[in-house]
């Protein structure tokens, strides 16, 4: 069962939102008021339409509520995006997903009746700052407030030292759950093999606990 | 040792780096050449500075160049984020990372000396659409092009099962590393235990693996 859905707002992130699906089989309706835009999808997207959804008319001739799913990554016309949810929802569309601008327009989103509301700008300057902070953090996935799963290159100070000599789990309370070396992945990396500078492993843990560790041997 | 940034540029993403640097006890500065937009900074910013960033003799009696790092967070004014990373390069910034509009807005950052390059639309685009793929695969972390750790959510079909029941190594060569139920993480998850709906199970393993666990047990 081939899974369909409907991009509005053809910007950076629902342009990328139309890629990403499409790559991974999906069948996608990509829609925008700008012309310019649409055209960039016309060979990309399952089809591409110019169309302001903002009128329910227009909604309807295009059977957007036979579709499964629908994005709404309209950004700086908070107006807009607004009032293309409401008419989502007045059509009877199952599921909607809207990119909102602040708290404010969130809170409104919610009200009406939006499934998800999604902040990209905000939420990819938490995990750049995060990766900001720390040289050796690549990347995260915060698995609570507390825990998180962190991939964390090996430095000079680390490289050539087994797990064994590391000790980690008993100093630290953190788990190694695998290594990366290059483009493999350990996902039961031997306890008695040599790091390479440049791996990067990858750990579970309490926040405080990884950090501790990073703090203490990398830094 | 406190870390020290600069950021340039208070749009969402500019902001919501501030936020989470100093939520994290580092010292920043905050510029923007909008008055209103530094207003907002004023309580919250180590320090928050009106500017024109495009300005050398600007950045340099602001002292920028003492800092450890500094992001250009400037978006749709393209020339004004080229000149800003170019003067800062020019008076000798150590590292800078600047956000990109596209590929071409890319390659010239990149041929005048930006340490690092981030594309948060876009990025956060993929990572939206992989969420909107599955509704069990609640987050996930890229570990290379086909192996990732997946967050995936207990549905009615396998609640109540043991993960011995599941026999998810020997069958999809994939490994559950940890299981969250509600704000407690269990990172040595009993192989006798029943699963509960909504537990999440972190699961690590190849992309096609994991998926192929995700379509047979869960849809
Ligand atoms: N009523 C409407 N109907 C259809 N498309 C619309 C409507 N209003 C705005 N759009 C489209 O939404 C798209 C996204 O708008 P936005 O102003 O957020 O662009 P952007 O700043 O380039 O977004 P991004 O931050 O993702 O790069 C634009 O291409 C715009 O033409
Ligand atoms: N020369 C400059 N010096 C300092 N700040 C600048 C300069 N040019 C632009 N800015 C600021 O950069 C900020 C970000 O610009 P942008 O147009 O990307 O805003 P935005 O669309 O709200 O960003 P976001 O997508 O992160 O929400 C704005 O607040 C703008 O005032
Ligand atoms: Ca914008
Ligand atoms: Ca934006
Ligand atoms: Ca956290
Ligand atoms: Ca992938």
């Amino acid at each position: 069962m081939q899974k369909e859905f409907v991009v509005i707002g053809l910007g950076r992130f629902g342009g990328s939102i139309v890629r990403e699906l499409i790559d991974q089989g999906a069948d996608v309706m990509a829609i925008d008021i700008a012309a310019e835009r649409v055209d960039e999808f016309a060979t990309i997207a399952t089809q591409a339409v110019v169309a302001d959804t903002t009128d329910e008319a227009v909604l309807k001739s295009l059977g957007i509520r036979n579709f499964e799913h629908v994005i709404v990554a309209i950004g700086d016309n908070i107006q807009s995006s607004i009032l293309t949810t409401l008419m989502l929802k007045e059509i009877g569309v199952k599921k909607i997903t809207v990119k909102a601008q602040n708290d404010y327009h969130e809170k409104v989103l919610r009200k009406i009746g939006a499934d998800q509301v999604v902040h990209p700008e905000r939420d990819m300057g938490i995990r750049i700052a995060n990766n900001i902070l720390s040289n050796n953090v690549l990347d995260y996935l915060e698995l609570s407030d507390e825990h998180s799963i962190m991939e964390i290159k090996v430095n000079e100070k680390i490289a050539q030292k087994t797990l064994i000599d590391l000790d980690i789990r008993a100093r630290y309370g953190i788990n190694i759950v695998a290594i990366k070396r290059g483009n493999s992945i350990n996902v039961s990396p031997p306890a008695d093999e040599n790091l390479q500078l440049n791996d990067v492993l990858i750990i579970i843990g309490a926040d405080v606990d990884i950090n501790r560790f990073e703090k203490k041997v990398l830094s």
